[in-house]
């Protein structure tokens, strides 16, 4: 029998986090008696001596329309390879797993849930094949964990790209500009796609569909030849050019700016350059993350909490929760860590080029 | 081949309508070369010597984002009983349908898209029996149509009464209230079941689970006792009480207030009487209908309409477009026809259950 | 010096007190080093022995964007007027302001700050009379208060409003209808007004200007004579025909049901009758209540918290915050319970007049 | 008496100018008779043969929620100092202002509104000393014309950014970053005070106060050691450090990525190092710009509009309209060139100050 259960939240953060906590809490308690600890900072939250969050339904009365997660999601590394500072000043890499499973026995956890992405799921995979009993909740913005149609988060990133893309159409228009908005996504483009068919873009730059951007500079002519004097260019930051095998998107260290933009303005500056139209570039960056999940996110999340717990009391560990259709399913945690991408042959991809949207 | 499509748009109308308009002008123009021309305020249109609405590229640029339909949608009824009235005052019911038919032929529409919700996709499967070229996009923002998981404007309606929701949740907690609010679904539920998960609801009444008064007012003691001094309360239009075999819901004729609300002020008297709670009851209505589509029902939008001219191209008269999963879908259009319900064993209302939500 | 201040709400909540309290003790705090706790449920706060809450950084710091009051506002009426219930079951109105005062000494009060609108200001003045160290913030969604310009609360209220025309406008153009929408204002227009030209309504319903629904109805043939077949009417609570002095607004006492709606289904039925045209009724209702604050009113609000604590440091006591122009002013409290009305010849009305909007 | 008004957009385009001209086309129309004809691209387009937009009620009945301006704003230059390219390839400035009020006669102009930013008004100015009939309307969504409390843009680039800092602190608070957003305004900080304060910012950097890095890096410290451990920092993208006399914004020619901030790079970078926290940097850039109005601009446009056109009839040629508190008052065109700045001093940033916000 469950008595109590922790949760943590892994990797960066996701409107609907809180809604997985929320509905965690509530479901343990009232199908099955059990209280809920939380987890902070991730895994990290396993490798101190901090005291969990005493989590119960008076504290969770807020938070199913609040975004980000209030068990904080600050990772310093996985527990199978953890900087450690030396005496001397030098860093190594140290497998403290063992460490992880000792905690949550401390704890008096009887199973622990966590919500993540790929790297998470990974952690919780080879942890789960060390006797830990965890099950999983799949979290990614971008919407490119396999397995699973959808996850929350995504539907809120959309929306916040295509508010950001109905705004920047009215002010191209009055300045027959051509508007570059750099969205997220390194490895899938599936925002970038989704907000790009939703707000009406011209062109969509995909890490999937290498692009020449003379073919995006051929649209915006053919668009002026044809009256319309402004275009919408999404771009998501891991496309790259044909050609380019390289990723032009840079996560410095030690630097705030470096994090910012790259493809979109060798974009933006290629555009300026060969179509003789004056550009502009956005670059939506952390608006995306933040914010208060849409209703969609918050039912989605709140299906995976309550199913999480479920999943918990009929102990497969190893397991998590994922949506096929309209339907909840269980699929190995560890198969998830596989990425999803856009087909560039797919159905998706093909109704946009309908529309007369190009992928450079 | 086809040169020449037409479209029409029947029923109520929904978010997302003008972006089906868009997309089929669209890819009937790249994909096919063939033009568009749209037919005013349903099949009326088609029974009127009016003319078509002449649509290209330039006449559906800003309809993406814009809610309702720019065809209209006033209609008199179906072409198989329409509305008469005799010079003596009477009023006959008469089959028109030959004469639809005809329109379409004088039209020199080689095939004819129709949006629309179970009813249009009646009459329209019966005009394909008698020879019509006719393929069906589903549209209902009740989510009540067979054999697609979902329909566009259902999102946008959810997000609607969601946010009302959390309006009402500030004002509640500081009055100490208990707020009914009356959405849309006179035969099925969900728009109450999934903005009400979303929005925090305490109670959720649906025409699929007659309720029983009591358990809301006990619903309503358990949260007081537990320190929760207000109430959530959301209510389909088409719920009823246990035995309550009628409808209460009043669609009076020849009166604009007869429309508003009836079960909601039912169940707010009966909570104000019995619960001993300050209650306030909002009637959402045609909130529910309006507005610019979600970012979501764009895109379900496109990609129906894009993918009804290329049912057009197949000659697949009597198929509606339809989504499964993630996967397009063709079915047949008299199938359609049937509702689909909110299952009260399903996992839904099962996952509503698990955070306390009772249902009546 | 001052050292413990307390605070207040009185009345209907409005979009902002909180962002009035937060503001009130992190300025207390940091200008003045004092200390702030709440009282709850307004002036029955100060007649109950319940503790009052305590307010710091860190209970404050979610505050700003959050709707509703964190204190409550349910009101059993003013300390000069207090229902009391006999052992005989009579119920008898007795003054116990004496008690009120007594309660804030006890407290160990050294100042008191109330935001509340008209009624509040009135009994704060009265206490004020008899010693009592209190100062005002003024609140009414209504923006119905004398001597300030503007109150938090009233721009979200627009906000709120002119949404729902957005979204109402849709539907109506789709379905070729007049649309009534019912806003807040029993005594005076604002909020009608204002949202009304906002939101492009056609004809605008106030307390201040009784219509003749004859020219509403002219309107709306006006309007389809120049090929606009839909139309926005937006009526105040509080509006009443020409020669009908009774106001049609009904509060009904044990009747959730009752309270809504009056006025706005009797403009309804009569244009539906006179006016050959398809209407449907929104009542707006509490939606107009909740809510995050606009910026605009987290700003005033912040702005009028500030200003507060140094009325209070000032020894104002019976003054008021207040804003004109951009100018923070402090009036007397009592001069605040004069109401503003909309005047009919002034220039916000003959500019909506010039736009073609009828007030009837 | 008036029988044609022209109208014209120069500068950047501001959400609300659509509203200027839908109030303008009625209030001529109903007062007076007069026709409106459209200028397209400011002042380029009374330099040009094109034909200006002829604008009625059926023309302009969607534009009221529109952002930009469907009239352009794409100016080459003053026409006291055209750009013209020579034969030989060399570039010169020319006055051609001649050539303007011929073109205003050509067109029968009675007169002409003109809504712009200072720049604009400087032009117009000058147009008037030489006989042209020209009334003002003023536009900036900075905020920084004088002689006007407020313009119509202001408001709605405040809603933009204050939204942007509530997506900001939710992933802030979970990764216990420091976000840093930076905001319009090269001259005056009216942008970043206003939205940083509705949104909760810990810093406000402004041009009007020159900053020293040390003082917010010790707000963070100060905050952490309070237990918070994120912090909001607003920057007006002509903020500068105390001692920097030179501005930080560049404005590259021939480069899309030069002009994507700057300043904020060099906070950011800057807190990173000293104050050991982990900063990220997003620029809301033309984001500000776009979208629709919120109901306090349309009302705002809409009453600056209407009364444009009432000084047109009164021949009150070089005023411009203004908004004083609640009052429209007319104003010399040429003293609205002057800028408006934040007072360092005054009651703004001292109600900023008050709550704990520092200024670098």
């Amino acid at each position: 029998m469950t008595h109590r259960i922790g949760i943590l939240t892994g990797g960066g953060d996701a409107p609907g986090l809180n809604a997985v906590i929320r509905a965690v809490v509530l479901t343990a308690a009232r199908c099955y008696g059990a209280e809920v600890v939380g987890i902070r900072e991730g895994f990290d939250g396993l490798l101190s001596n901090a005291p969990p969050m005493v989590l119960n339904e008076a504290s969770v009365r807020d938070l199913l329309p609040r975004g980000g997660t209030i068990l904080g999601a600050v990772n310093r590394g996985s527990p199978f390879a953890r900087r450690v500072e030396r005496p001397d000043g030098t860093v190594e890499q140290v497998d403290v797993s063992q460490e992880a499973l000792q905690r949550m026995d401390d704890l008096k956890l009887d199973a622990l849930i966590v919500a993540g992405g790929d790297g998470t799921m990974a952690i919780a995979s080879k942890l789960v094949q060390m006797g830990a009993k965890i099950v999983g909740v799949p979290k990614t913005i971008d919407n490119d964990i396999s397995l699973t149609d959808v996850t929350f988060g995504f539907d809120t990133a959309i929306q916040t790209a295509t508010e950001a893309l109905d705004k920047l159409q009215t002010t191209a228009e009055s300045h027959h500009r051509a508007m570059v908005l750099e969205v997220m996504g390194r490895n899938a483009g599936w925002i970038a796609l989704k907000a790009g068919v939703a707000g009406g873009a011209d062109a969509i730059l995909l890490p999937e569909i290498p692009f020449d951007i003379d073919v995006v500079c051929q649209k915006i002519e053919d668009l002026r030849a044809a009256g319309r004097r402004y275009s919408l260019i999404v771009v998501a930051e891991g496309a790259h050019p044909v050609g380019g095998e390289q990723q032009y998107y840079i996560d410095g260290e030690g630097s705030a700016s470096a994090r910012l933009g790259g493809i979109s303005f060798l974009v933006g500056n290629a555009l300026q350059e060969r179509a003789d139209v004056d550009v502009r570039v956005t670059v939506l960056g952390h608006l995306q993350r933040g914010g208060q999940p849409t209703p969609h996110d918050r039912w989605l999340a709140t299906r995976f909490g309550a199913a999480a717990v479920h999943l918990v009391h009929e102990h497969k560990w190893g397991q998590m929760v994922a949506l096929r259709g309209e339907t909840l399913m269980y699929v190995p945690m560890e198969e998830a860590t596989r990425l999803k991408f856009v087909d560039p042959e797919g159905d998706f991809v093909r109704t946009a080029r309908d529309l007369g949207i190009v992928f450079g």
